[in-house]
């Protein structure tokens, strides 16, 4: 599989779904000519989104982190995190009770809403169980592992409620050569050892890529065949877009090296619609 | 978590899926009560479909059996079946060239379209792998084990296509006190051991919901509370359709059993709104 | 399979092995009858071995929490426990070089050895990188799980030495209702991650059984058909001895209970030779 | 880590064990330099034993198929293979009734025993379930897998008596470029789908590795020091041997390959002491 231009790619379609970490941004800040593809997209009407596996802050606080540091087409509407799927099922399905959540406060935001207490796994109350109507996975930030994910299991051990997980990543690089251990794996650890059944959002599963969707305004006329995901790693980005039915475009300024990117293609079996060496135009 | 009665249940819903095994029929057929249940249903202008992890045949052929027990009201249009997935995902994604499938000529149904040719894993030649564009597992019938699952386990070592499991469950009851091992458990060991990564549909998986959820005619403005799915496996009915947001119902008629439900719920941390015997009214 | 009397049992078995937890103790203490018990074995001449997954102190240490509550007959040479067979493949394998460990200090007794620095996480300096030549999981306190268990996933990434889990258990009682999580698990969460394969010892594994009979003194003339492994739990003290040939006796003082032992036995085809109610004569 | 001369290697030791498939043979037969190699340990008083994860034929035919291509020096006694194990397992732990097994009758070898009755799958009668006392898995060949995998099944639901996989493979080679499916790949997915817990007999399970030193004259007075395990597998072989505390030689004339062998060890944490291009002096 050849490496194509992705200008030339771009520009067949009318909607283009960004993974942010490895495609616009590094540790290191936004990529180079990310702001000048995005112009161009914008010269040509093409929408797009970006779908992030985060849900440590809000789309607004997403959404500035773009703009610091000079992007400033990402506003927060474009923004598609896996802790909106969070919030839209507590939202729906949980509706009511105390929801233990995981993360910092930041990453609250997703939990708290009209008729839901938001309560940190550190303030849990061990006499008040009876309260409690979900346990949310947010970040792995804003709490003390030793101490609360052991208070999370007994949790677990001693409830029956449903048990969210915000985000599936299981690493997220911190620095050139350093990755930092993310929330999915540690909700993993506790779900095996818990032996219940989690629910999980965020890449690869498909209703991240469907809520995105659903977002594109109706009017557009949009359907599937319009669509292209670009992202930096097979097992998520590239997998769950396939999945779901649209194109996509692997970009090798991430997770994915120039060097054995067709090895991986061809060990793994999952197969992107065209190669990229990064978004720049 | 007490018994409910289906019908106080039912009534306040404009749309129901069903499971079909264990909630509508069993081994050895209708189950008592559905038949009024349904007519109770197009009394009250309630729509409905099934949702039927299945790749052997058809829709036509999954409602005409029911028609030919006297089941007039499961016509075509109602059943949503994961072999459509897998259908439409050759349609959009793989377009053309050759698909390998495991499975019957009925099911073949699914792989059948403009400019794909569909062939039985038992008529590979393994000289023109590189005419084949994806492999398709439909079924567990239709081809030799020993023989096919070897060669199929060649081909995933000798070719970089998609793979599509149309149906993840692991077994399917095939008398009161016997199982067989159906296509997704044969697909999961052929995945672990070619170590490729694969492409499911099927409940748990949010998509077979929302395709069902965009089958339902535009006009009607449904949203997702107005949805009740009826199910008697926790982890395949109620866990996907609380994750895609709709209400649950479980029903004991089938997998989970009347002396132990409460345990499994409790057990598995998966929470029904409501539980029935069965949706006899 | 019904409940046989602990006395009848045991005096037809020349040497004994006991799990610890469970078995002989729990988190209040030394259970009713044990020191009965011991003393019966000592008046018969049956040897026994206590054999635990536990790396967090030496068998000196094991022995005198015996001491403290009474029990005088658990002797230091009495204590067969994960954590030296951690320490004999440091000593064969391992031989030179700085060992990084995880737990405290009491546990970093199995580490050091003629020739070998034992380091704890907490102190690794990532600017020595190849002076290290194996990581041992012993134990999970003695450190920070936020900013340790991030610096073990980064060490594991930059280098490629041997990893011995010391304690294969997911968690461990700390009081009537509550668990904590164990070193196992926190280990099985970094494999998973950084995609190594870890050394493991610890029941079920056969070769704690087997460093155990290597224990018994030569000249005794002990065949399997002899010992007798008497435990709570199905899935390590059980299926581990019976893999290893010799017989067994589940016990209902710990984790397997009274009123659904014949289910878990049927459920997960793990059969013992006898299940008694507790090993109190 | 580079690569080392077998010769200079080998006569530091006093017994090796050598991994039989990649090692000494091929699908094509005997390696260059294998009967050399051996005169040459012959001659140097050194011991050596085939470890093999191999239960269709017994050691006397497994020798015999060396003998068949000129190497008489492989004679039945250097033969410790999985099927062994089963063997004892069946002997000390099972003692009588019926045994199920699935394999071909050459592999119904390892059952065959005073008092025990050896009943391939395919003559199951589900009218005498109560006198069946063990399953054991031998071999992917001599029976339907159709047919008699849905057998097993069944038979795994409604029999709760202990299950035995006498070869932990998933693949074995047929050819340069062609594998088939093991029994243990087969097993696997059996004890999934059943929920039940299998005992697992050979490499890299430490048991082989123990049976074969207790297999050591015990006047040599051989200590683990004096082994070199030679294998072409780090994820059997060398793991294995690594864990049971004896040094490892891997070799590249099978799975694990010239160009990528560094990268192998690298990425999996596994670390054989030396690496050979193969056994040839």
């Amino acid at each position: 599989m050849e490496l194509s231009n992705f200008k030339e790619i771009v520009k067949n379609y009318k909607v283009v779904f960004f993974d942010a970490y490895g495609v616009l941004k590094t540790y290191k800040g936004i990529l180079d000519g990310v702001k000048e593809m995005l112009a161009f997209l914008q010269s040509q009407s093409i929408e797009f989104y970006i779908l992030t596996n985060d849900a440590s802050r809000s789309p607004e606080l997403l959404a500035a982190s773009y703009n610091k540091v000079g992007i400033h087409d990402i506003t927060t509407d474009k923004i598609i995190s896996s802790g909106m799927l969070a919030q839209e099922y507590v939202q729906h399905k949980v509706k009511s009770g105390t929801v233990v959540y995981l993360g910092t406060h930041n990453s609250a935001y997703y939990i708290k809403q009209e008729g839901v207490k938001a309560l940190s796994i550190s303030e849990v109350d061990f006499l008040h169980l009876d309260e409690i109507s979900a346990i949310v996975f947010l970040d792995d930030e804003g709490y003390n592992w030793n101490e609360d994910l052991n208070k999370v299991l007994n949790l677990l051990r001693k409830t029956a409620v449903p048990v969210v997980i915000a985000n599936t990543d299981s690493t997220y690089p911190i620095a050139k050569q350093d990755v930092a251990i993310s929330v999915g794996a540690i909700a993993d650890m506790l779900e095996r050892i818990a032996r219940k059944t989690f629910i999980r959002f965020g890449k690869p599963d498909s209703q991240i890529f469907n809520y995105a969707y659903n977002h594109i305004p109706n009017s557009s006329g949009i359907v599937k065949q319009d669509i292209l995901m670009v992202g930096d790693s097979l097992t998520t980005d590239i997998i769950g877009a396939n999945k779901f039915g649209i194109d996509t475009c692997l970009v090798l300024s991430g997770n994915t090296l120039s060097d054995n990117y067709k090895l991986m293609i061809d060990s793994l079996g999952i197969i992107p619609n065209y190669v990229c060496k990064s978004v720049a135009l």
